[in-house]
């Protein structure tokens, strides 16, 4: 199914803070549920939360847990399906690779950001290289104030910001749920 | 400019709980937030907050302040100019009403929704009355399990669900991003 070859990841570690240090982010659930949800609203292949603090992935494995087999399935059974989608990992290549191993081609890396890099691809070629159905796509959004230039200049493609009028400060909730939908909605309506 | 004819109003009542009860949820500042960013990059005249609870409407005041006025302003200023386009208002009503002030003609309003209303108009057509520069259009979103029947049928639209792929559970955060961007949003892309 057209969307199942790519892949979300939300990194907290490496990315810059406000004074552009790298730091590690404490994960948000809210994240979580909103990206989640969305992942299965357009049919993704999984969505990985990426973090390197052990407190962190405890707190992941216990929310996905409750929510996919403990009472919360029960109690809202609209959370389950999105969190069956979730996996924690603890690099980007280690994601990376579980996505790979899947496939009969390695995962492609395309980083996101809200500003310019030159470079960058679209959203319609985006939308023309997820055409080629036997290779996976990892694309990576940043927490806090963004992926570093490292990552960005480690992945195979950087794609285009969303452009605002003037204001450049989507939360990455919102800004995923705008990516897939001009990746994967219906174009004609 | 395009888009400062929308605005959006986020219902906190009346809507349905999950046993389709008509109940006034509570406010998620989170909610608020991601909103508010979102009606600031595209552009849009405003975001009511509408909900009757005193408790809520204090609430949502203080936040408003302290990000606007208070030392939150200093603190982080991305939240600043987003939230100077936050009102609350007691009642869809009363939004439409201080809307329609601000214009040479009446505000329209539109109801969205996850599930299908017969008579609904898709994206392509709310982009052509959009053009309509000298009419607000007030679009409405409803909170908890969804506008009411009632509030449906009382306005002068109801918009196209956004079609999942057999999950149909967006957060209502998420449903506002992908909306204001078929809207408003570069279509070229």
């Amino acid at each position: 199914m057209n969307g199942s070859n790519l892949y979300v990841g939300l990194v907290h570690y490496p990315v810059y803070d406000k004074r552009r240090k790298v730091v590690a982010t404490a994960v948000t659930t809210f994240d979580i549920h909103d990206i989640a949800r969305c992942a299965k609203t357009f049919g993704l292949g999984g969505f990985f939360v990426i973090t390197p603090l052990e407190s962190q992935i405890q707190l992941m494995e216990k929310v996905i847990l409750h929510w996919v087999e403990g009472t919360g399935s029960v109690y809202n059974p609209t959370r389950k399906e999105p969190l069956s989608l979730v996996r924690v990992s603890r690099t980007i290549d280690e994601a990376d690779r579980e996505i790979s191993h899947l496939w009969p081609n390695k995962a492609r890396r395309v980083a996101t950001g809200a500003s310019g890099y030159s470079g960058s691809i679209g959203f319609g070629r985006f939308r023309e290289l997820l055409e080629e159905r036997e290779t996976p796509f990892l694309m990576l959004f940043g927490t806090g104030w963004g992926l570093t230039q490292e990552v960005k200049d480690g992945s195979d493609y950087v794609l285009a910001p969303i452009e605002g009028r003037g204001y450049n400060h989507l939360p990455v909730r919102s800004a995923v749920a705008i990516i897939l939908d001009r990746l994967l909605g219906d174009r004609t309506l």
